[in-house]
């Protein structure tokens, strides 16, 4: 048998991260590699509560096919918990997805034909990049400065690329460079949009994780054209596991997205659909969150504070004001690939900044941090690793 | 704003199938229109007991990111459990989904091109039709007879047309007919596929519903050149709400599929595969699809007997050994449509078979049953109205 892979399958390959983690799992490694929560964070004892509850109460619900645009009280919980947040927009609809990432995938399927572009934030999240790859989009990178995207760049792809269908951006503590883009770029970004017609996708899987600083106000609660996609987590304010996610946007894409979802995966996992909902309504989610924002706000602290004392002068890092990484940049030229290698050698994984390119071919003077599951011994002792490596290769 | 959308989910309709459910959503309404698991057989108490227990003694695993190909104890367990069922070939590998139906989702995206053709069993189950559908596919439906796809037919679609990637079958208790393909006429498809260089799908998520006859053996336990994807489910053996499906096969396919599900939603929910995997390690599984095979097999038997006493005689249909449905086939020329219309009228619901058709616009003078979720009393109650509205309409 010869076996024939479609075009647009044919040259993805697994996400380099995750080959990555292969090597990188020695027992006993130090690991700022990885974007997972704490599972200090986890709520472990309310879930086996509330599982127990929901089983007892209404098991059928929780084990039979349900509805694919997700299950009623959790969306109307979503959607109250936006309106909060202010957020929430007349005019869109929400639906439960199997994780954030669902959404985002679902939402270009919905959108996209193959050669058309997405703008993405250079550099920017490789899942999504890996998604709106599958569906053969055309992906265009704009650099992120200490305020988000930068603007004149994306306007002028915008001028010049009459296929631009999508802008993708992490607006708030961005994955992986940590910087939240500032309320102006945030407006003129909203009006490029609307002048040339493009939607744009607001991922923000950590926007609640703030530890510092002032809230920005997101894309979607400014977004007066229904011209934003918003896609939010459960991941990284409950647990991942759950895979748990919602989509909040346009009625005519979300419509498309449902029918894709239903021929997908049928409908999200009940069982925690339920769970989630059960806990919203009676466990204090706001003071949950409290606490991992003061965890990931001392993890971050620290770390900062070690790479002041012990990193050379010529690498320079962004000092994030939530989320769970910290980007750090060696002197042009130099290939950060090769600083990973030796950090693994000695016991200390991080990921090289090639891997969030649109071009990862090409060499990367950056590498992302992740300071959200480590304890404070190993980011010490980490950091002091890493300090030694990148002084005896530089 | 204008709203762009993809060439093929433009034409995409949500299912028609949802959407009647919808009008026959009416208080009392007898269905026998869902493709349902009934919920007496879901083992409610032994998962509220693993619940606790897995959440108890592995919170981290339950709750945390995971492996994108799935939880390897539970992929060990579906091997294990393949082979002793004769399913399992050496050579193919095995992945945990996001329900069967995110296998048939993945496996297609990873293979097919837009203009590919698909053979389909005519009718067969609207899920994997709409999926393929989003993808691109032509296609090509070949009429399932008393023993299964005319395999003339299906040899004349391969010799004329070389853009044939994939040929889509449930042999076994088929959606929507309940038919099983004979023996012979497997070996010959496999024989088939082999000479035309076609991979086979072969989806079985009712296969461990025999109520009655022989076991026939899979496509995928005599597939000796590995052309055969095949897709299980835990959905009609444990639960559906808990999204949990698997496939086995191909490996330079299943390698795409993977990177195709780690952007798609990275893996399948853990606390559920976790909760799965410890209740096939700790119960009896067999007596448990044993009891609900006696449950489906008594249920249709009992909807059989009341059709034979009450349907006119011009009234044909399948009388299966196994799974969740019987197909009606009314005189040529009668479009069960107005039927189907009819009988929800007075208070029964079932679907016209345009549904499962390649061409869904065409009349279509059949409709299909499922007896699955209706109490005896209910099923005897129901039939007898259709019955009524059979003779009254034609």
């Amino acid at each position: 048998m010869k076996y024939h892979i479609s075009d647009t399958m044919k040259t993805m390959q697994g996400s380099a991260i995750r080959e990555m983690f292969k090597t990188m799992a020695k027992p006993g490694i130090i690991s700022f590699a990885g974007g997972n929560p704490s599972p200090l964070t986890f709520p472990v004892e309310e879930i086996k509560e509330i599982a127990q509850k929901v089983l007892t109460e209404m098991p059928s619900l929780c084990l039979q096919y349900g509805i694919t645009e997700g299950y009623t009280p959790l969306i109307e919980q979503v959607e109250a918990r936006l309106k909060k947040q202010g957020i929430y927009r007349e005019g869109s609809n929400t639906i439960i997805t199997t994780g954030g990432q669902q959404g985002l995938d679902l939402a270009v399927k919905s959108i996209l034909n193959p050669g058309d572009t997405i703008i993405v934030e250079e550099p920017s999240f490789i899942g999504a990049l890996n998604s709106f790859r599958t569906y053969g989009a055309v992906l265009k990178g704009v650099p992120v400065e200490d305020d988000g995207m930068n603007l004149d760049k994306l306007e002028e792809i915008l001028k010049s690329d009459d296929r631009v269908r999508i802008i993708y951006v992490i607006p708030t503590f961005q994955n992986p460079t940590g910087i939240t883009m500032s309320l102006e770029k945030r407006k003129k970004l909203l009006s490029l949009a609307y002048q040339y017609n493009v939607v744009i996708f607001e991922d923000n899987p950590y926007g609640e994780l703030r530890f510092k600083g002032e809230n920005v106000p997101t894309l979607k609660s400014m977004d007066t054209e229904n011209a934003v996609m918003y896609f939010g987590s459960f991941s990284k304010i409950l647990a991942p596991g759950l895979r748990l996610g919602f989509t909040h946007g346009i009625p005519e894409i979300m419509e498309k997205m449902v029918v894709a979802k239903q021929v997908n995966d049928v409908h999200t996992n009940l069982l925690t659909q339920v769970i989630a909902s059960e806990w919203l309504k009676t466990c204090d989610i706001d003071a949950h969150i409290a606490k991992a924002r003061e965890l990931y706000g001392h993890q971050c602290e620290l770390m900062l504070s070690e790479m002041d004392k012990h990193f050379p002068d010529f690498v320079k890092y962004t000092r994030p004001e939530g989320g769970l990484f910290i980007w750090c940049t060696l002197p042009e030229g130099i290939d950060a690939a090769g600083i990973v290698k030796k950090g693994v050698e000695k016991n200390v994984a991080f990921v090289p900044g090639s891997n969030f390119m649109t071009d990862m071919s090409k060499p990367c003077n950056c590498f992302r941090l992740n300071y959200s599951t480590m304890t404070d011994d190993k980011i010490i002792e980490g950091i002091g690793i890493l300090a030694e490596v990148l002084k005896e290769n530089l």
